[in-house]
């Protein structure tokens, strides 16, 4: 077994010490060996940030019982990056980040540091999946997804990956007996109708609080904010050339 | 003329502080109104980062003369979001975000404080431009490459916009002189070959430094790199969903 052994790389923006992780851990465990590098604090929100001022700590960790663990001062991003060129003895076969404790549908990709863990494995030419839980709980319970999470990474560890793409894996937040299955998806065409909450301090100065309600503009039956809404954990392939080829010409046009 | 003139809201993730942002407000004056609303610190690196869990502060700041401004506390996609829906009574109709000090080519908008301003007015569905130059001195000389600059803006302006679709503007660092023109371009599909530079610290910690060389995959002419590396000003038509079309049905065929 030890030579077809496979190798899992694990990592999140939630740090070592979320649940999301652990159920995660848990769960590959059954399927290869899995190594652990994540982030030693929350980084939700950072992006696809890389630590390029500061130097990097790194340090071997037990919370995860016998499996290797460690925390790290980067990012998300960082994470990645270090357990490939310091850490692994070889490149893994699958690099897994989340379970996120919340969304990263849609448009939400582009801030997740979730989904900029899995597109740095894809940028690697790993095959790499970010998972995501529509329950922003600390305490949600991730085990129950166990059967859907683990017959996904299987399917990641025996089918041939495309190269340079990712998954985007949602689950909403329905208890799994209720779950209808798992879809391939689009991202949705959506967008956060933002308003902004003003205050004023105790000082009468004003200060603004983030408010605002998620829509998509052009629904399709083949979005994932479609899929999740039905009931189906979704999974989006994921690139990261951002550039508008259907639009190229127009630019062009404008004779610069 | 008052009733034609254009609204042209800045931001840039520099900070308010940055040069680059004070020449772009001198650029874009002469060919319309300009509002400046952008973070009161460096935020590059923030990639598309908003702020949730906390309080924004919005100030008026005066160290852009007779040009209205505001500096936040936020990040660069908060400043465009706090512009749009609490300082401008009505939608610009372009959102330019820069210079920035330091390049955003390729697989680098990903990352960048600056491109996330201009995805965000993308979002939003206005004519949206993010400007960087290849030079990381705080003390740069950007006004050399006003009449390019000049020239993008009153093209933005005159021309329709593809809509949800925003323009990475890179200037590459050499002399204004030196310019061979402008060039539309594909996002380049390079990486950086990352190596960690391993050392101790003054009680025998290791600790790490992120290094390595940006390099392209498969070289391409029609690059942005390409189009850098061969002196010219490249603009990369951006859009916003990471969708891998071409894969969907290797993943339908996984049946899970």
């Amino acid at each position: 077994m030890s030579n077809m052994e496979k190798l899992i790389l694990i990592t999140n923006d939630d740090s070592v010490n979320a649940k999301g992780i652990h159920s995660l851990v848990k769960m590959a465990s059954k399927l290869g060996r899995v190594v652990v590098v994540a982030p030693d604090k929350p980084q939700s929100g950072m992006g696809h940030a890389i630590t390029l001022a500061d130097p990097i700590r790194l340090n071997r960790v037990g919370m995860f019982g016998d499996v290797e663990a460690y925390a790290s001062s980067g990012t998300p991003v960082d994470c990645v990056k270090l357990a490939i060129y310091e850490v692994l003895e070889r490149k893994p076969d699958l690099v897994l980040s989340g379970i996120n404790h919340g969304e990263n549908s849609s448009t939400n990709v582009l801030y997740s540091g979730t989904m900029s863990a899995a597109i740095e494995g894809a940028m690697e030419g790993l095959p790499s999946i970010g998972l995501s839980l529509s329950n922003y709980d600390s305490d949600a319970d991730f085990m129950q997804y166990e059967s859907y999470i683990e017959r996904l990474i299987a399917a990641a560890l025996s089918n041939s990956f495309p190269k340079h793409t990712c998954l985007n894996v949602n689950i909403p937040n329905v208890e799994a007996s209720h779950i209808k299955g798992i879809k391939v998806c689009t991202q949705a065409h959506a967008f956060w109708e933002d308003r902004f909450d003003k205050r004023e301090d105790q000082f009468g100065r004003p200060y603004y609080w983030l408010t605002g309600k998620f829509g998509e503009v052009n629904p399709r039956e083949d979005s994932d904010l479609h899929a999740l809404n039905s009931g189906f954990i979704s999974i989006v392939p994921t690139q990261f050339d951002l550039t508008n080829y259907s639009v190229l010409n127009d630019f062009i046009s404008w004779d610069l």
